[in-house]
């Protein structure tokens, strides 16, 4: 038999928390979960660093990467398999894609990717069409099986169905993780009928839509996807330890470029400092390498360094004060002054993180960010753009929503064993409490 | 206002998936679960290496402990506050016990006090009474309050009552993690009516009583206790990584002894190898520290140690054999000659082990470990064992049931490249199907 | 000790599949759920026709005026006692009025309302001010207390705050329903993190208001009325069974006045044809009642009649199309005229029926029907109505969304046993297919 | 195509609570469920009185019928379809049994069949076989399969397989009992693993067989039918409500005998009353007839039906003792005599009503009640009976637990207005406090 088509003896069974069970059937997927590269997203964190702000957030990308491939298994299988549209051929192909699609997160990624200018899109398909054990398995299906699997990733794939499972308004990604992340933060936010969605997918040319009658279950997905968005993926809290994670490692490059002298010596570091990261690097680096510099940089002698290190490993955060740019830049200028004055260097400890999500758009075509609306087949077998037809979707369609917050770390500024009128008129300034 | 009595301004509230919330008013609770020591738990995993049989296991010992804080809470504040038996002055010493039980865990605990002697009650009182930001604020609550901590996790406090409410075969402890690993590994065991039980428990003397018309809330919640032993905690998955677990510190710690000169250098472990570990060493330690290790240790000239530590981190883990020693000694013995001969040191790739448990037991003075029973609280004002209204639990009072299985390669035992008559003869003794 | 203060020796405990228990402490709330007037709502349904669409919606409302009482208590308990603003003098009272807000409902209020022009508030406040079980109890708590319970109720108690407790946007009333509601049918929508709104609830003057933070689980809870309103309260299959029950309501007054000789005479219903119920007289109608006189009228000599309750008692009911009023007056004109000739009685064979809904509102003074906004209390300690604070709430604000359909018996209409050529006329008009 | 092989156009989905969906593909099944006699299941509690202690249990048989049959569905089409030992050709068989094995039950059915000699299983096999809707329906599938229909469900079928999907003491019927009434009820025991159940179950010659790594979920399964019967099924304010019912009964008989003139003509009861209940009769009865009596029966003369109606209609139930008839049985004579001098007539009003149990059992050939036992299906492909497996299974097998309990009314006894000497003396007996 080809091997694209080999089945397990038995089926493989994980007990999943969301989706009850996983299911296995085909030999690929399980040699794939079984390669070192997948085993590697289990040590790192689905949410960052959200497990400081919700603690049961401690779930790994390894645990959303299979739910991914069990939407797609079930939307392929349950739903599409024998109706006009769907070629079974794409099948292993969308499996696999799903499967795959987060391989290249790093740990911490959202802030490494910025301090370091990495790119895990980069690297999920140098992963796959790279000297990895994923890509040796992969092209046992074919020699250019591993480039069709990073092209539906990299949404280039002449299929645009296939893409459409993974990467669109509503996809089997977004539909895990909003389960995923509710249920192991506990919000009661981030429920929706998937079922029901899932039953009333349909296969269309360029890509999944959905049947009228499944219009309220996708309302309801994109409120607890708005909801998910501003109560826990833009917690304040979550940013404050994120901004910290980030002054940490522009610190430690600053370092580095100025010849520091570490006491412990940043070996997985250096090709980021100096970004050249190759793909063995990479995949070297998990939240256990990082975290052990965190856990030793505590003692280094830069006195910023071992602060912000301090602070991340043990929770003591920066607290926060809204802010708004437009009107309040003067008042930035005038506390980083202050700062400075105060013997605490602005660039890291006086720090503006910004959050913006748009809950839903339709297709807005020349615009920066190209979203693929969500299609709504009708009983008369048009297709109908969401926003027409759901009342609640059109009235948060298009509207972005931007949050903006000043970070700085309170315990610092309340202490006044020196400076103390600076301090004063910072907390002033701030509207803290004396 | 004295420290002990002092009440945050705001209650502080933690989202807890499985208690909905945990709720922290005592200005000493929030203290404590700010000190780096409290906050290193979680850098723990509460069930090892579960996470590698079902991956929703990755919760940490952070988690738990929040939880038991949360229970016993409820209990002393819902509960017990003004009924006859309970005194107010306990409540803060409860809570704090509640918090701390599980402080001195390290990494693995398991497999690292098996290999190195260590014992986590020895840690725990260690934080509690040594030089730590834990005993820094307890000391807050009077210069003899840690000690008191101490005591009731160490259960020699003289108030059984509040021992009891964290160490018993019905405390906090077991109700919190037993709800919790069922949570996170998404079993559909470990579900037994809390509500109800909290309800009914009641202070006595030396120990809470619960209510006889609780009595079947308690069955239930002995049955899921059994069930969760078999099915999660004794899994044979997650005690074939445990076994390679326990011979990578073992490999280590003979190779260190053998001055073999290591790639990476195991610094956090010099204490371990020699078996003198000081409170600080131990605090450095957490499962990012021992991962990073194993990470590196892939790449060491040892072969074993190698190959263990690549098992471990890309779950290639041994497969098992049921073994009954009593009449498979010989085959073991005839198995060890057989690995020797073809290269594999049975010492580290043929391993027993063992789990055993006993679901409940009422007290039967003079044994090995004296298990305090359940005692129910009948209409009448008597106080009667468990085991004695409860026919389903007399039915498995004092069973313990016990399993031992036999762990190796397979695919080292299956790979013909070498000493091929010699595997033939292995995989017949382990009826492997050739 | 005064009866209103009156505590029962054990608290009874009943245990609730929404809010896990409902706990009762005070005697007079005992004694109110066991008088007759109350167990009176053991057999009038919650949803009334809805059991027809979602089978498990067969619950009571028993089940809800419960749930209601439950969630006032825990307000006033848990959260306002003690607080400035709440009186404790008031907590009986709110008590009483949760539990007893919807006792005056009668089988299937909705249609019987409309057809006797019966009005189940009057009656609530008849059962509380008449002569019946629940006066009773009520006076001893003094002469007046029935009356002020009966002005919460209909919202002129002279204290706003007790009656925003249970009639308001968010009130105890709509938490218990939706939650309630979507228990039974089992529906995903319905969900929201009441335990958190309970939590942030703050007495108020004229209402009670919502600490800015719970403002997220508010647009939860105003999407889950939506999705409940549309997905479940106005379903078409639901109000195609309440249509017919209107309709067989209408017939058996309609035969009455024309003194047609039943062969079960509908002895409990001659005082509601001749619109003059007394209290007695409408406290003896529940649900069973009902269903007795349709199953009886399956056999009347009125073919109308029979044709109706055989549709009702057996599932059998009518089929609908969208509908425009303002566009297709003609065609329903037309429909008529041709359902007379086919010999179908337009006045019961050819429905429309429209559901309307407004998902939230502030206040617009003047308007017929004023609602009280939901007010959120601001960090500052301002007060500020939700839709101001909230993007989601403000798109939706104010817009009333209606749905008309045309209801008729699709089987009849597919008889071709006689009138072929007016039947398909009518098919054709109705745009179903041959 | 033939009917047993035609499938609807859409496949018809019915919202279910316990199983989210229940799926209709089946033309067949389709229609019988919209046959009048399946549609009476809706009138009829799943669980008779036990809404007058758990509210919540309204659910109807309808609701579990439909359970059932999903189960079963799932079993023969996701699990049984084309594994050896299983033939398609009896899957619709399957289905239809599934769904109408409880056709024949009446309102009440447990007091109604003990005091008329009525038997529900009997109803069935004339529901299917007589000249009704259902047997319509299912003779289109052929003459003599309404036949084999109520041979599958009198478990004389030829193929043991089938008959042990819907009666085993592991089938569909109890699976969806358990979870639908834990559901309903609120309680927290019925939770079980049917997933893991279902995937595992394997069709044997004479039985359904489970493989043995899904043992623990069926200990489970059996601990939680466990608790079920003697919290909820056995419950002993349940069982008041039902000594009640059927002592009105019992009273409505005897006057009936006795020529006594009712106000309201028990007309339905007429065929009961003389135990010559025709079909026709039968399938008038339903709940609602049943309360219309008992609440018109609340203003008879007769003194004790006016009593024991009124006490059903209101919830006035009596109290109870526990009784050990071994004991205890000249207490009761000595009773019996008080209660006829109080003036209560001891038939009517001092009533011992006993539950037994036996949570399972192997076979135990020759006795009363010949029992399937649970047949595990080893890995070498042997059968081995459950309780050689499980040590838990087998620590329960076999054992018979029995309650017995007097019921009295506590009202009349505590009621001194009379008989002040006898009634203190009955309230000695009874241990009743002054």
């Amino acid at each position: 038999m080809v091997y694209s088509e080999e089945k397990l003896l038995e089926e493989k069974v994980f007990k999943d928390p969301v989706h009850r069970y996983v299911h296995v059937r085909d030999r690929m997927i399980w040699d794939l979960i079984g390669t070192k590269e997948f085993q590697r997203l289990r040590r790192i964190k689905q949410l960052g660093t959200t497990y400081l702000t919700f603690h049961g957030a401690e779930h790994s990308r390894f645990n959303h990467s299979l739910g991914v491939y069990e939407i797609v298994r079930r939307i392929v299988d349950d739903v599409f398999e024998g109706r006009p549209g769907w070629s079974h051929d794409e099948r292993l192909l969308s499996l696999c894609a799903a499967l795959l699609h987060d391989l290249g997160h790093g740990p911490f990624s959202h802030s490494f990717e910025k301090v370091f200018q990495l790119d895990h899109e980069y690297f999920t398909q140098a992963i796959i069409l790279g000297d990895t054990e994923v890509n040796a398995v992969l092209k046992r299906a074919g020699d250019d099986f591993p480039k069709k699997v990073a092209e539906v990733i990299a949404k280039t794939y002449q299929n645009k169905l296939v893409i459409s499972l993974i990467s669109s308004q509503i996809d089997a990604d977004r539909m895990d993780y909003l389960q995923r992340d509710a249920y192991f933060t506990g919000v009661s936010y981030g429920h929706f009928d998937m079922e029901r969605i899932l039953r009333v997918m349909r296969p269309r040319e360029d890509q999944v839509v959905i049947k009228k009658s499944g219009m309220h279950a996708v309302e309801d997905y994109i409120m607890s996807r708005y909801q998910m968005y501003w109560q826990v993926y833009f917690h304040p809290v979550t940013r404050s330890a994120e901004v910290i994670l980030t002054k940490i490692l522009h610190r430690a490059k600053a370092l580095h470029e100025n010849y520091y002298s570490f006491k412990s010596h940043p070996v997985h570091f250096y090709s980021m400092f100096e970004e050249e990261v190759t793909l063995e690097d990479y995949l070297k680096l998990d939240e256990s390498v990082i975290l052990y510099y965190f856990q030793m940089w505590q003692e280094e002698e830069d006195p910023i360094l071992r602060d912000l290190c301090r602070r991340f490993m043990n929770r003591n955060l920066f607290k926060y004060a809204e802010f708004e740019p437009a009107k309040e830049y003067k008042k930035l200028a005038e506390l980083s002054t202050l700062f400075q004055k105060a013997g605490m260097d602005p660039e890291y400890y006086l720090v503006v993180d910004s959050s913006s999500d748009l809950p839903y758009d339709f297709y807005r075509p020349g615009e920066e960010e190209e979203r693929l609306p969500i299609q709504l087949l009708m009983k008369s077998g048009d297709i109908r753009e969401l926003s027409r037809e759901s009342e609640i979707v059109d009235a948060i369609s298009g509207k972005r929503r931007t949050d903006h917050k000043l970070y700085y770390p309170l315990d610092f500024i309340c202490d006044d064993s020196s400076k103390k009128n600076i301090k004063k008129q910072i907390r002033k300034l701030l509207d803290i409490e004396d």
